[in-house]
Order: C-alpha cells, then sequence, then structure tokens
C-alpha cells in the first residue's frame, strides 16, 4: 500500500485556497497536514512534515514562498499568477541546487483550458489572423491572465515553426490601447466585469471563415482535478514543470 | 405626385459606396445623378443637381466634402468615420450659416446596431459592470469603431444620470493595452481578423449574471435599409443629427 | 417605523429555496418566519404568522401550496416552473374568491433576464427570424424553460401586432427534433449539459445581419434581488401577476 | 510537367456550383471542361473528357450522379448532403465494380470546420456533456446539417472507446423536439434564420466548466480551399472517402 502524500497549503483562506484544502481532504491518497496564510509561518508547513505544497498566494510573496521550500526539499505546486522570465529564470536557479524537488507551475488547472491551448496551437498554423479575448471577475490583480499569454507563446511558436507571415492589420488611428496588447505577435483584449468569474476565447479567421475556441470556467471547483493530479505528479517531475500539458500527455 | 431625391455619392468606388450606389438606383424614389470618387471634383455633384450627397470616403477628406456641400446648400449623410468633438463643433459651425441644410451622421447605418446602442443605453443603469468588445475585418482603419465610440458615450451619459458608481476593477498590473481603451470610462476592447466583418458585443454585469447584446453584421447590404431612410429624411432634419434613433423612433 | 413582512419559504431545502431564505434572513425589512419542506405541513406558515410565501417546490405540489395559501388570505410569490394556461386559470379562479391576496408567478426572477424579454420584444418587429436556444444545468426537469416559453409569447405577440409575416424556414428533411420545439410559432431549442447554470440566447436576424441577446445565470445568488422585490410588492398587487416586468416598470 | 486535371461540375449554377466553377478555372492546375446543371445530360460531362467531377446538387438527383460517374470511370467530389448509411453502402457496392474510382463525399469542405470536428473528436472523453447547435440560413432543406451528424458520429465513437457513461439529463416534461434530435446519443439542435450562413457550435460541459468549439463560414469562398484540395487528391484515393480529414492530415 502506497502512503498518502502529505499536502500544505499557502494562500490556505483565499478563495482557491479554500477549494484545494477542501479537495485535498476529501481525496484518500491526500492528507492535509498544513494550512498557511498571510501573517503566519512557512515553517510550520516543514514542521507538519509537508511533501507538496500548493500555493496559491499573490505575486507579491510567491518568489519567496518558492525559495524557502525549495530549500526545504520541498516539492511545489503554483497556481498564483505574475511569472516572467526572470521569475521563472530565478527558480530555476534554485531548483539547480537541489535536483530531487519538482515546481510545477500552471497558469490554469482547469483541464478544459489546457485543451484549448492544445487545440489553439494545433489551429495556428491554418489561419491568418488570431486574436485572444480573456474575461474575468473585476477583483483579479493581473491583466492579461497567465492563460492569456501561455496560449498567445504557443500560438506564436506554431506560427513561427510554420513560417507564418505577419497577421493582416490596417489600423491607422489607435486609441491608446484599443488593439490590446501585444504578446509575442498576438493580441490580448482582458475584459474585467461583475459577474464573470474566468473566461477565455481565441478567435482565428481566415478568409470567409473564423474558428473560436471557448473556455469558460463558472466556478473554481472546476480547478480542483487539474490541481489534485498536479500535487500527485510533481515530485515524480525534478525541476522545473510548466503548464499542465505534460501530465495530460504523459 | 413626389419627386425623386436627387442623389450623389462620394467615395462611390469603395466597398461602402458602390453598395449606396446600387440600393440608390435600385429605389423607386430616388435618382442616383452622380458618383465620385477619389481624384474626382465635387462640382460635379452640384452640376448634376444632386440634393443629397452621401459620403462614405475616409477621415482624411469627409471634411472637407462637408464644407464644400454645406455651402452649396446640399444635405449629407454621412457614414465616414472619426469624427471628434471638435469635428462636430466644425460642422456645427458650418451649418449655422446654411439653417435650411441637414446634416446626418451616424457610425452605424444597421438598424440592429442601432437597437443595440438603445438597449445597452436602457440596460446601463441596472449592472454593475459594462465592457464593450467590437470586432472588424483587418482591413479598417480607426480603433475603436464609431460604433463602438458611441455606444460606450450612450452608456456613460445613463450611468451618470442614475448616480451609478465607477465600475469595479482591482487591476493592478497591466500590461500596455490589455484593458483596452478607456471612452467616456467605458473599456472598449477592438478585435481585428480576416474572416469578420462588423461585429459588436456589450457585456453587461452584476453579481452572479450577465446580458450581453451582440450584433453581427455579416453584409454590406444590411446598412442600406437604414443608408436609404437616412436620404429620405435628412433635408426634413436641418442641422446637425447624429445617428439613426431619432428616425426610428420619429 | 413600517413594520417587516414575515416571509414563509415553501421548498426551503431545495437550492433556490435555500437562497432565498438566506437573502430574508439578511434583508432588514423582512422576516423569515417559516422554512417548509417536502413531508411538513403547510399550517405550519399560517401559524407562525407569515404574510407572504415563497415558492420553489416543483410542479407537483405548487397547485396545492397555492389553493392553500390564497385560501388562507396568504400572498405567494412562485418561481416553481409548468405553468400551463389551465393551472393559470384555476389560479385565478381561486383568487375570485379572495380579491385582497396577490399571487406573483415570474418564471424568472433575474432582472438580467427580464431586460433580455423586454429587448426581445421590443426587437421582434424588425426581424424575419427569430429563435430561443436555452441552456441550463442536467437536473433540470422541464423542456423548454418557463422563462423560454414566455419570451416566446412576448415576442409572438409583438409580431402578430406589427402584422409580421411568417418566418422563412425551407426545411424539407427533419431528423425528429433538430428544428427544436414550437412555442407560439417561435423555435425554442433546450440545452442541457454539466457546467451550465442557466443561459438564454434570443438570435434575431433578417438579410445580412444578427442581433443576439443573451442572459447568463451563473449564481443563484442573482435572483435575490428580484424575490425579495417581489416579497415586497406582492401583498400591493392584489390578483395575479406574471413576470416582474411590470414591478421593474412602475 | 503533370498535366491539368480536367475537372466537371454538376449544379454548376447553383450558389456553391457557381463558386467551384470560379475556384476551379482560377486554379493554375486545374480545367473546368464541363459545367452542367439540372435539365441537362451527364454525358456532357464524359464528351468534355472530365477526370473528376464536384457534385453540389440535392439529395433528390446525387445518387443518380454518382452510380453514372462510377460506371464511367469518373472520379467524384460530393458536397451534396443527405447520405445515410443505406446511400453510402450503394455507393461502396458501385465502388466494387471500379476499384480505380475514387469519390469523396464531405459533409463540409472547410477546413475550420474539419478542426472543429476533430477537436470535438478529441475532446469528447473529458467531458460530462457534450450538445451540437448548428445554425444555417433558412433556405437550407436538411435539418440538422450533414457537418452535425458527422460530428456526433465522432463524438460518440470517441465517448464509446473512452467508456464514458450515459449523459446525466433529468428532463421530465419535454415539449416535442424541445431537447432537439438525438444522433449517436448526441443531441443536435438546428437554428434556422435571415442573417446566418453556416454556423457550428459544439457545447462541452463537466463539473464547474464548458469548452465551446465554434465555426462561423460567413462566405461559400471559405469551402474553396477545401473542394480544391479533395479534387486534387481524389484520384489517389480509390474506393469511399469521407470527410476532408484524412486530406488534410496526411
Amino acid at each position: 500500500m502506497t502512503e498518502n502524500i502529505r499536502v500544505g497549503v499557502l494562500g490556505a483562506r483565499g478563495r482557491m485556497g479554500l477549494e484545494v484544502c477542501k479537495a485535498v481532504d476529501a481525496a484518500d491518497d491526500l492528507t492535509l497536514v498544513s494550512m498557511i496564510d498571510q501573517g503566519e509561518e512557512l515553517f510550520q508547513a516543514s514542521s507538519a512534515g509537508a511533501q507538496v505544497l500548493v500555493d496559491f498566494t499573490n505575486p507579491d510573496v510567491v518568489m519567496d514562498n518558492l525559495k524557502w521550500a525549495i530549500e526545504q526539499g520541498i516539492s511545489v505546486v503554483v497556481g498564483t499568477s505574475g511569472f516572467s522570465d526572470d521569475r521563472l529564470a530565478a527558480v530555476r536557479g534554485w531548483l539547480a541546487a537541489k535536483p530531487e524537488v519538482g515546481v510545477l507551475i500552471a497558469p490554469n488547472f482547469g483541464i478544459g483550458a489546457v485543451l484549448m491551448m492544445q487545440f489553439a496551437a494545433r489551429a495556428a498554423r491554418f489561419f491568418e489572423s488570431v486574436e485572444i479575448i480573456e474575461q474575468h471577475h473585476p477583483r483579479k490583480l493581473d491583466a492579461p491572465s497567465g492563460t492569456a499569454v501561455h496560449t498567445a507563446r504557443l500560438i506564436a511558436e506554431a506560427r513561427a515553426a510554420a513560417g507564418s507571415p505577419p497577421m493582416p492589420d490596417a489600423t491607422k488611428e489607435e486609441q491608446l490601447g484599443a488593439r490590446g496588447t501585444d504578446a509575442d505577435g498576438v493580441r490580448i483584449h482582458s475584459i474585467r466585469a461583475s459577474g464573470l468569474v474566468a473566461h477565455q476565447e481565441v478567435l482565428f479567421g481566415t478568409s470567409g471563415e473564423t474558428l473560436t475556441i471557448r473556455h469558460d470556467s463558472l466556478d473554481r471547483s472546476s480547478f480542483m482535478p487539474g490541481v489534485l493530479l498536479a500535487v500527485r505528479e510533481v515530485r515524480k517531475r525534478p525541476g522545473l514543470t510548466l503548464g499542465l500539458d505534460a501530465l495530460l500527455e504523459g
């Protein structure tokens, strides 16, 4: 019989953290050993013997959390957003000194979202144009979302590999920001409104037709199957893993 | 028996201009007397006895066209975009000297689009948040579209009248342009992609629900009923008229 | 100082009933005096002095509940679905004997939904075609939804008043049910899928353009403002009131 | 230098047929040798030396066209809808006697549509529910569309292979047709409205999230790249080929 994985949650009283606590608690093969939120000490997690931490905190503290956990030899599943290339490089640096530790940073744990991204990458070379519209609740701190930035990167790579020409765009008079932000050559538009949860639309267009791939996450519970999968897998994948994709295909 | 209205078209070889020529030609109560495009002289229209001009040109020349037409005493229906408050003030100035002339400037001649705007104005006070997403073919020169800017203004007026508080938005880290452009306090996002024609979505949100009003114009023919209505009515409405609304309700 | 309205809830342990109990309890001007669910006796509500009952039960018991409440002189706000013309006639009959009692039956308490219906009724005469697509969670018992049937009726009345011709439809080979159900001449399509909550789209089309009005209710809390408004108003409106419309415009 | 392929078009004066004629005529490697419409004799195509026929006719005549073409040893690309299993069996029978002839029957020649179907098949096993909403202009004769039926079959096969349980659906009171038609266990809803061209949405749902794949074909020109690809490939693929998929992946 395999022993349960001992899990600590950082940001445990936040909306997502709370869901994670519930989901870990309900899973037969996981044991929730530590719930930490702001003002509380990280060493509670190591004292409690956590083998995997789940971090749904915020961009201001996540780097400190990661540095500490990696030093302790604890693997981490990260749902916090705001990872720039610089930040990723720093994490890779810390991991170099701890080759047995795994860190999985995913901009999105919804399996539907991951499929959306995989389909977007696959469709990219067949269409002249593509733009991303992401829609979230107005309490979100960053714009665009990590999922949108990640989707843009995948699309840009697929277009580059296929030798796609630049997208057509005759805009001459633009009010600042109207055309969204440019992420790897793909325009992203970030909607923020009450009543929304987490939604993303990838719009592809070519002469006479469009193909739209849309993901709607109406409930934080939709992320939990993906989070639990990552918790179970992260220790088997030392180093830095970005996104759920590898786990879904593996 | 009433005599036919004598109509000239400016921008007659453009996509919209061509449709207008066809539609005027096919209408029993209108006579197409002049088709003018760039490089051709405006006085052809006055020589031909045009009573109403329809202008689907571009922001660079429309002001000269309007000044000339008003001086000649010819009423004008304008579908060209890019009218700032300064430009509208200039037109009003020219009209002051010619009290019998009518000018109707409409950001959109689709009856569906006008209904969309009326509904948006009416819904505005019941929702905490509202954003506009407009989607057009990639040959469009301006962003956002005139329709979107006009919709934003109507929504802003309705919210101001109802004393609506500012919309919630916790964005702290924004990549330049991600949150779109701010038009009278309403965010507008402009998508440009092949395969699109002319589309606009107004998204309202409040706790737990959203209301979306979407207009899709798949074909330039959809604008023609509105253009012809304006041609028939513009001389009865001296001075400056903005939008089709008054004509629909009158 | 006005006294609080004493409210009882039928179906109090159902999903909607529970939300109503919370919302009534949280409202300063209402007092929750009775929570009744299946297997419990209605007279508990009268014993507790309920002045208004809110019924979110099911089509099998709602008629008995209404008959009893009207006889007791208690006004009722009804969110239960499945009201045929026969059922409405029965309710009107019971109310005839109790002229001081008010019953408000609303297929939908979302203010967004009511606006959707008002806009649909207003747009109806300008378009050749209109169809309704309603989407709900798979636990819903009836198809189409009450909201969809009500919307169809409003559209049909507006089209009849405007003398609209029949909608174009060349379908010759139809697999049974493909074209949806016919409600007052308007086609309704009922989608049922996990991950959905309560959504409706009204699609209008004419040559070259479509206008879509869509309402998404992501959370039962979105209905509460409408339910509380109805509770406050129902005793001022003796007899049978259908829908929130009158309350919004009054 | 390869010789041009000699192409005949059946249904040459229909909307799609006309586009095909233009597209074949404009392609450097194809020669348009015969344009046939109702009332005209098929032998014109064989007399003109057609090597490939493209059939966009209607369900009443397509079987006769196919039988004749196969007997003549001419390969056929078919866009006409309405192919039942019986009809496919008949075509296979005729082809058995002519092993060198290829017939490609595609419910949809839009590359976007084919991607939509491939993505739908791939997503199918990850979601509890899936329904198809197809939307077309009101001149369409059949409901549901061939594309929708084909999509349903692919989804059903993927779900069967994954051992997916039946979809949840608690509907107890259904107005006839509200829940659409059942195609291989997948519900299809067919919208018909002016202003539409050819659209399809595949809606997947599971707890807390939905994934929607939507294809909009706004213009018949969008089908031409797929039709020309099929014309070039059909003779290399003797026997019956269903759909563009194999051509896209090959």
